[in-house]
């Protein structure tokens, strides 16, 4: 693995210009990740003229720092209670790491007004300028290794999912629910939740985003249940939404067939070249039509990776161009205040038609079952 | 409560001096919740020179932001995918705030510089100064209120705990009993848990962070089982060391020991007007002479409140006093590389001699106890 971290980082150096005796400092943490292999949480990553750093804060008495981090990249560890992104700084400063720069690219976007002022400080001389979002625009599109990872972290949401559908659902509270879903991700080798598992029934059902209650599932329920695995760093996303009782009542089947609807042709539309406005508007203009156009979300999807949410946005401003190996979610929902709602979400990889076009990673049925 | 909200702005404004045409934004999540009660995350509070504004990010589909929000507040959504603080920034330029405000101080430590420049050219002609620890420092000393939901938050994990050790140990793995452990603090009451919990077998023991694996509790272990609960907001933390099996073996008796006595020498300084470092000289000298000098702790412990690391910081170059009312954890450990070690913390109130002294939070038995 450690060429694939290595070759990262010269795409990044070809990006920012490093010929030119510019360094460059790497302080997001999936930024960190992507470039570094496994780094602990605030560690920063230099990439000095003519050496990478991976600078770590101090950890006394706790877990070796290092993970699976780049053999290819020197560590060190800054002081007691010192700032790993000022640390960076003084070592370019003081020559210790190798050929001086004249300029520092920094993370703007991750770094605040206090450690940018530090930093600054404990590098006079250095031009400090803005990396802007180079390291995410390198993350969008996704080798096979990542996919492969998403790939197991979709299986194992649907696996929980799976399983949670066996059990009895009446009366267990969505707390409860969710609960029980994230100790099956990790029993299923899950390092842990890609995000809080959102459970929501009867009037919560549909929310994109629902912090579990202590409302029980009762009978004529509508349940939508979204999750999501985090497997070696990567992370997936899946909602489903489900009847309980024997028989859906008529506003609830024809809800559901409209989402669903909506949802696969947003699925359909996942092609190498296709804008993401586009597969946004696809999406939209169903729920739109049919007259629930008041309170949609913003994003119809995203990509995931490293991070829940990724470049590239499905939405309406969105200015880019979806590309093979593209991991996104398809995730539309309608909540009807008081009454409740659908949410239908996949994790799918942008793959060419001439592929078989798009991978559905997350399989669980999206028939409307009745629990 | 919502007097309390508003009075806590209150002395905030006499901080920065709000009479001379100032304005303040505050953004640390913990910060506006501590001003304005529950809110959003990504919220943030405008104290414009005569009216509060609470300006949320937009939220289709969710939850209603306001949740526990104090009445007295206006609240303001930021327009579609809007940055709040830029939102805030604008209202007070284009006089939606009221009085024209000369100055803006921010919180340097929880903006970017990307949302610094944004919120800048936002609001051009308005002079951006930095507000600092100015409400962390509010913070620090707790209202009973406060202290009340800590101590509930210490009763569940207590409560956890203490179920955990009436079972069967040997055998399962670090995950398994850190899963087990947060779903009952959840079943007690919590929020959620107040940090990730720890659970360190055998060679892992004593560590201050450990990220459980799969390894499993073997007969003749030390066991650190370090957790939190969240209640209502507030977060405490507690960690025991137990022994499995029969009989600890001598070398774990007295490093028990050692870590204990000075752990609890560490809780009886906590008095109004002791120095920060001094407590922690009280208990890292302890450690030190019994030869574990190296590897400890940066800090022997540190306030909690709304996060689970605040001021005051307990370590040897903490500047402050302790005051009465502040809550604060008393956690040393020791970690033999190969061997494990012992950790054993406590969430404490400091208290004057007159009122008893340091009021124990967390109760749950220090003996060594082998399970």
């Amino acid at each position: 693995m450690s060429e694939v971290y290595a070759a990262r980082r010269t795409r990044l150096r070809d990006r920012y210009g490093a010929s030119h005796g510019a360094a460059a400092l790497v302080c997001g943490h999936a930024n960190v990740r992507y470039l570094a292999g496994g780094a602990p949480p605030g560690a920063v990553l230099l990439l000095a003229p003519d050496q990478d750093v991976l600078l770590c804060p101090p950890a006394p008495a706790q877990e070796s720092p290092a993970g699976r981090t780049d053999d290819a990249l020197r560590l060190v560890e800054a002081g007691e209670s010192g700032d790993p992104a000022v640390a960076a700084a003084r070592l370019l400063h003081t020559g210790g790491a190798g050929t001086a720069a004249q300029s520092l690219a920094v993370e703007e976007d991750h770094l605040t007004v206090s450690r940018h002022r530090a930093l600054g400080a404990a590098a006079p001389g250095l031009a400090l300028t803005d990396l802007a979002g180079a390291v995410e625009q390198l993350r969008v599109v996704k080798d096979e290794e990542e996919v492969s990872r998403l790939r197991i972290a979709a299986e194992i949401a649907d696996q929980a999912l799976g399983e949670l559908l066996e059990s009895i659902l009446v009366g267990r509270t969505e707390r409860h629910l969710a609960l029980e879903l994230e100790r099956r991700l990790v029993d299923h080798g899950a390092d842990g939740r890609a995000f809080p598992t959102s459970v929501a029934t009867g009037p919560h059902s549909g929310r994109r985003i629902h912090r579990p209650t202590d409302r029980r599932v009762e009978e004529g329920d509508f349940l939508t249940v979204g999750l999501g695995a985090q497997y070696r760093g990567y992370r997936c996303s899946v909602a489903r939404t489900f009847v309980i009782g024997t028989s859906p009542a008529d506003w609830q089947i024809e809800l559901y067939e409209l989402v669903f609807a909506a949802q696969r042709a947003g699925r359909e539309a996942l092609l190498p070249g296709v804008g993401c406005r586009d597969v946004d508007r696809t999406v939209r203009q169903r729920l739109v039509a049919a007259g629930h156009g008041e309170g949609l979300d913003a994003c119809t999807g995203h990509g995931v990776g490293l991070e829940i949410m990724e470049e590239p946005q499905l939405a309406p401003a969105s200015m880019g161009k979806l590309d093979a190996c593209v991991p996104v979610t398809v995730g539309p929902g309608v909540h009807l205040p008081g009454r409740g709602g659908v949410r239908i979400d996949d994790t799918l990889v942008v793959r060419p038609e001439a592929d078989g076009g798009p991978e559905l990673l997350t399989i669980t049925t999206k028939e409307l079952l009745a629990l």
